[in-house]
């Protein structure tokens, strides 16, 4: 069954799921006063407690003129407020043995602290600080400039993270959604302490930011330690705000992009757009995924590395976006070598499209959904991750039982009609590689 | 209290930690005939089970001819048994969402498989197969040897990969320790199928492997499963082979390695020789390593990224051997900032060596040895980890209150002393980036 959507008045809590018993996997949300959300699932037999801050925003929803900002901000949040110094703020989580990080992604960004169960009242202060009272100085941000630039220079050093970057703009262009999540050197350079901060003071609002904390925590307590934590931030009558779903889907621009570089293997990305992350088919894209080119038994790994050795890493995958999303595959093999292993990635994209997978692969492909959700849903850092994300970007959180059912509920049809949806959309083409002003073709 | 070092009859059972309530904890070892050892840790309250071959041979055991032998014949296994083709391998755990992989270090190699505990009896059939019956037929071997070229190639192509590779070499010179565990081009194209079958027969007999299980499983029922999985190979009276411990320390020869490439960073790696597994010291320098650069709180990061927005990676590490060990501390920057970031690196060592770490940072850093530790053995890959690559390499198992204790235990006076002894030997220096033929000192 799924959960009724979600509608809630602040300052109440409710229960999103009951949990087994000893409270194992209990899910409940409160929505404080200002509208800032605190959802929490009960994990009684870890000694551990993952706690994050997510904000609704990311690369996607900058201007050209704001193009970096979402992560830029998201390093200069580790630097400082009112109470603590950036080396307070990390030393406090050094401390006692924690993992302090962050990540910006095109629709969201998160903070988060995995601690020993006990360390749960400093995480939620530290975090809580960082996220809703940084001062976003001007030295501070001068200072990160540097590190934003090295992190954007280590990426370019890195062919096979330099790919995914190369492969958004080959599909989406000048897009939002085609631009890196890093910025460019040049954006970077172009952004001021007050543009940042007033990115900060425009998307950072308590009814934009979800709590999401997971592991052995009790739900009123973790509450009452966010509401302490966020005082004085926690005022009007802001509701949340909705959660990021459909819109018109943005217009891709496939196109064939090649990038020069001095590099010892060429490493290729092949793809299209896929499915959004509320589509009904991304059940079957997922069991597609998986027989092309998601695990070891895959066709594409079996055909490119297993029988012919031409790649150490071949793969194929997908992502999810509100109104879109993607399908590619990547191959890094011999120079020499790009043009057989493209024809097998064509060759094997094409006969998955005109005859979908057989019963076997159909069955291996939903065994594999099923145990990589499962296994994954072990630690508290993954748990946390699930509810935090899902309250920004579905209706309702699914069961974990409701979405092995949905894998289950997959049928040959619903692959072939995915794939043929999907892989007969006009692709992209990325090759990285000491190919001169070679051309190739789609 | 330190258990008691083993010696163990086969076909015996023995309880070398009874664990807590509810079974959680407790690790059982029996040696079956032959010398197979399987030990097991239970988690009751988890619905995984991890389950890892050790074989005690790794990189450092490869004669010249045999450069890189090791992790060939580890992707070779994947190739084939009498009772599976490399498809039926990959494919039986993929179908239930299972994680099987391996990895080859200096001083051993690992296969695993993560699974539901439901599917624990497949995991150690498939396992099990792969490890002791691998056929490693000539066209396997041919097939494999361009996957494991194009491995080297990706790793020359990630100068952060590429950085440790170089800096072994710069300590360790032509000796087993300072080759790259890939082996290089030449050596590869040189290994032929009865070299790499020769490999594995005398490198994988029962007496050199040790069966590592952690999760929801049960001893009595896991060594059942091993003894039908290896049936037919667990004759003979072999014994468990030695820990592989202490030896007369391994020569370093440190030099300076510039590599000349067109990236857009420098890459850096300073350092020298640290200490062996077993070197009491150990729990010393690791809270001197997480003082100096193990976190964001560290000397090095607030130096160098925190204050002056140098570098966005920047970190100290530690290797152990049994003989030796290393300390290193790396940064990636600007070519044309690597003298400051060299400087402030040596400085901060410099300070450190003279002075050793203060109250305040000698207790953050005892903090987030003790945090790392209790939070990373949440999950029963890295419990299987623990335990079984302890069989190889250690006297007998440490229980984790008991490093917990001794990293309590380290005084100020233990950290200046590493420190002087480590810090004060002669280092090496790695440099990768567009510098010419320009020369570096140290």
């Amino acid at each position: 069954m799924t959960l009724p959507a979600r509608a809630q008045e602040p300052g109440t809590t409710h229960t999103i799921h009951p949990g087994e018993g000893g409270g194992a996997g209990a899910v409940r949300r409160t929505v404080l006063p200002g509208g800032l959300r605190v959802i929490t699932e009960s994990m009684p037999t870890v000694r551990s407690a993952a706690f994050g801050v997510w904000a609704g925003v990311g690369s996607r929803d900058e201007s050209p003129a704001d193009a970096g900002a979402s992560h830029y901000l998201e390093h200069v949040l580790f630097k400082g407020t009112r109470r603590r110094s950036a080396l307070e703020i990390s030393a406090a989580i050094d401390a006692v043995g924690g993992d302090l990080n962050a990540f910006t992604a095109k629709e969201y960004t998160c903070y988060y602290a995995r601690v020993l169960d006990a360390d749960l009242p400093l995480a939620v202060d530290v975090v809580s600080d960082m996220v809703s009272s940084s001062l976003n100085r001007e030295e501070d941000v001068e200072a990160e400039r540097g590190v934003i630039l090295e992190e954007i220079h280590m990426r370019d050093d890195d062919p096979g993270d330099l790919i995914h970057d190369e492969f958004s703009t080959a599909l989406y262009g000048d897009a939002p959604l085609g631009r890196p999540i890093l910025g460019t050197v040049e954006s970077i350079n172009a952004l001021t302490r007050d543009r940042i901060h007033g990115y900060y003071e425009r998307h950072y609002t308590p009814s934009d930011l979800v709590v999401a904390v997971a592991g052995n925590i009790e739900h009123e307590r973790v509450v009452r330690l966010v509401s302490e934590a966020f005082e004085g931030r926690l005022d009007g009558d802001g509701a949340p705000s909705a959660p990021r779903i459909g819109g018109e889907p943005v217009a891709a621009s496939p196109e064939v992009r090649v990038v020069d570089k001095d590099t010892e293997q060429a490493h290729v990305v092949l793809g299209g757009v896929g499915v959004s992350r509320t589509d009904e088919r991304r059940f079957a894209l997922g069991v597609l995924n998986a027989a092309l080119g998601g695990g070891m038994s895959s066709r594409l790994f079996q055909e490119i590395r297993e029988r012919r050795g031409l790649a150490y890493s071949v793969y194929s995958y997908t992502s999810q976006y509100a109104d879109t999303g993607v399908f590619g595959v990547y191959a890094g093999c011999q120079p020499g070598k790009v043009d057989e292993v493209l024809s097998i990635c064509r060759d094997e994209i094409a006969r998955v499209a005109e005859d979908g997978v057989e019963g076997e692969e159909l069955e291996r492909g939903k065994g594999q959904l099923r145990g990589a959700m499962v296994l994954g849903l072990e630690d508290s850092g993954s748990r946390m991750s699930r509810i935090g994300k899902s309250e920004l970007v579905y209706e309702s959180l699914l069961p974990v039982d409701e979405v092995l059912g949905r894998i289950d509920a997959v049928t040959p049809d619903d692959v072939r009609d995915v794939a043929r949806a999907v892989l007969a959309a006009p692709q992209a083409l990325t090759v990285i590689g000491p190919f001169g002003d070679r051309d190739f073709s789609l």
